[in-house]
């Protein structure tokens, strides 16, 4: 039989699943403060919600739980490959979520103040820090159509992020509208937006000019291209200057609000910035998106933003909405790197017995010693310097013996 | 699209999950207090490891996950129905944990105290309390060949038990040997033996003459049977009698001293009792097996036993290995019915503001109220006596001002 987990999936230690528990706990302390409440979904959905759930790629990577007895048979006979599966993993919780308020809302509080810590899966290429099986702590308010659920959902992040010890981080934002409204003016057609997006958030990497031959090369109008080209040579990349660029200034005014609030909330601990290409890959945003970015390490450590159209889906009335999503996985990775040490409620105990000594008695004096230590029982080795040894290794503070009061303390020996 | 979860799976409403939390963040405390270390594996496992496991009926209540891209079209294109899929979700916590050992042990102290607490998938047929996702809390001991392993499960489990509220409950416990020895030295032939049990288990509810009807329909040897009713008709069903039975007495003395011991520790707050007739369902079991029983509630709560031959199967080397898993959704279900209200750990604080208020200023507020409260921030409502209402019910213990010093406390109503 197979030892390995599953391709991009993993088994955690103890000392890796101690840490994960540790993050979790900040985390929901955090939120919970703040008058979050946890929530839980099932790990599968119907297949046909997630196909119609604006995924992007992430419809791709879908792991597709397959029918069982007479469906399944009839749909391999008919060798119909969709009618297959019912039922997929989630490749995220806001779709979830978005299901669940529109199978409970009756029951739940307007706005809906919402905590998500659960597992999610993507098929995808494995390689190193993709997984295939991963924890996602997401909050979100649903039913609050102004910028202070953005405001709010950055606040609350950014403590749980400080709280967990990171620091130095920045969180980006933008607002989709405000950059497809600059970019229509410009001339670019309104299906080729998502495209010319991608293109322009490779201004730091190829340059205006690199920008410009690629939006040609997609066929964009020249004279729209020529706008964004003059645009980009100025590099005057402000809110001030997007804003003067698109049609509503509402967007900007509102975005400028958000951000002068979270700077004065920050109390300096965090950067908030304007990053006119950011749009995040999920295809459901539809105004402010947000991520937060670490100078330390590359790549984004939390992201979201608001989707005011997809709980409508499930019951036909717009439920303003806004999310965040921490990656927990890429958090705990780093500080595990960083050789983060999990506080310890209270020190560690090796309870050693002998063979013979009446194992009642032993458990009795470890439930004794519970008032002041987490104590483990284990079978006294014959060779006692080695297993204090290797106690000491794994973390215990001290060792005692059932069959005495001695109490060796194995910390001090570091 | 679909607004209710899949079939036979939960959506769980705050108060649910803020029940669920307690009860398990209570368990893995007593559980983390008594040095057991918890650990995770991915919910997907290979099917191959999955349809070797011995896993009885539940291997034919294996959610199958497709396989993906080229390798699905060809078995498709094959009809070839079991390549069809490549990963399972898993029906227990005791195949990972198993194969986890095999693939880590050189990373593991021995013995290994491990704690998991987890969700496992059965596509059993929908009914009540029958969900087809739930969790289960299991420890387990793997590398300590003696009963001191037992004795120490039962001792963890129950006191987590009895921390969660829980009392009035009895272990039963049986060693499999010992009723199988018993059986084959009445004549009954091994390859029946799992049949035999299943008729003698039914003895409360059919009678011994019952019982043998059944045995005879089965085809059993007469004078087997007639060995067996004399057994059941003479009703002296204690250890001392199976143990004079059966051909190895040490496994009786063995099992006296695991109740012996769980007495005394007990406390007198909870009940052993041998049950001769217990086998418990998984057909990896191999000496001693045990469940918990609960007068107020039909079924088990928590049910386990040892099992030495699954570790090996991994890597051709026995480990001696036991395991108690707490059924969780049944603890909580009955805490539910029961009414159980979760500790709070600071009461909740509603901190409403008017909507041209400076949001700003409103979290600042919100942050110096955490000292004492867990604060949400809500928009006054237009009623504001219907809202107080709204928030007394929610659990609110008083509601704040951010415009006003003014705190009203809604406990007082009540």
């Amino acid at each position: 039989m197979k030892t390995n987990p599953l391709k991009g999936m993993r088994d955690y230690l103890p000392a890796e699943q101690r840490l994960r528990d540790y993050v979790q706990g900040q985390i929901l302390e955090t939120y919970r403060a703040s008058g979050f409440e946890r929530i839980g979904t099932p790990i599968l959905e119907d297949m046909e919600n997630l196909d119609k759930s604006d995924g992007g790629d992430n419809l791709n990577l879908i792991f597709k739980v397959m029918k069982r007895g007479d469906k399944l048979e009839k749909a391999l006979a008919a060798g119909d490959e969709k009618g297959l599966s019912d039922m997929g993993l989630r490749y995220d919780l806001t779709l979830p979520l978005s299901r669940y308020y529109a199978a409970n809302k009756d029951k739940l509080p307007s706005p809906f103040k919402v905590i998500q810590t659960d597992r999610v899966y993507r098929a995808e290429r494995p390689q190193k820090g993709r997984l295939r099986e991963f924890v996602q702590c997401d909050i979100d308010i649903l039913g609050d159509a102004s910028s202070n659920a953005e405001i709010e959902l950055i606040d609350v992040t950014a403590r749980a992020l400080l709280k967990i010890g990171f620091s130095d981080f920045t969180v980006n934002i933008n607002d989709r509208r405000m950059l497809r409204g600059m970019l229509t003016a410009m001339g670019f057609e309104p299906d080729t937006l998502d495209s010319v997006c991608i293109s322009f958030d490779k201004l730091d990497k190829i340059g205006a000019e690199g920008v410009a031959a690629e939006l040609t090369e997609k066929g964009c109008p020249e004279s729209a291209v020529a706008a964004l080209t003059e645009f980009l040579q100025k590099g005057d990349f402000s809110l001030e200057k997007v804003s003067a660029l698109c049609p509503d200034p509402a967007l900007g005014a509102d975005l400028q609000r958000v951000i002068n609030t979270v700077t004065e909330l920050s109390g300096g601990k965090f950067d908030i910035a304007y990053c006119p290409s950011l749009v995040r890959g999920q295809g459901y945003y539809t105004g402010i998106v947000f991520e937060v970015t670490c100078k330390a390490f590359g790549g984004a450590v939390a992201g979201g933003g608001r989707y005011d159209e997809m709980v409508g889906k499930f019951i036909g009335q717009k439920v303003p909405a806004v999310g965040f999503s921490i990656g927990f996985e890429r958090i705990c990775g780093i500080l595990m790197e960083q050789g983060f040490q999990v506080p310890a409620d209270k020190p560690k105990m090796a309870l050693l017995y002998q063979k013979d000594t009446e194992f009642g008695a032993v458990l009795r004096k470890a439930a004794e010693l519970r008032d002041n230590y987490a104590v483990t029982v284990l079978p006294q080795a014959k060779k006692l310097g080695k297993q204090l040894g290797s106690l000491q290794e794994q973390g215990f503070a001290c060792a005692a013996f059932a069959e005495s009061n001695e109490v060796k303390n194995l910390a001090e020996h570091e």
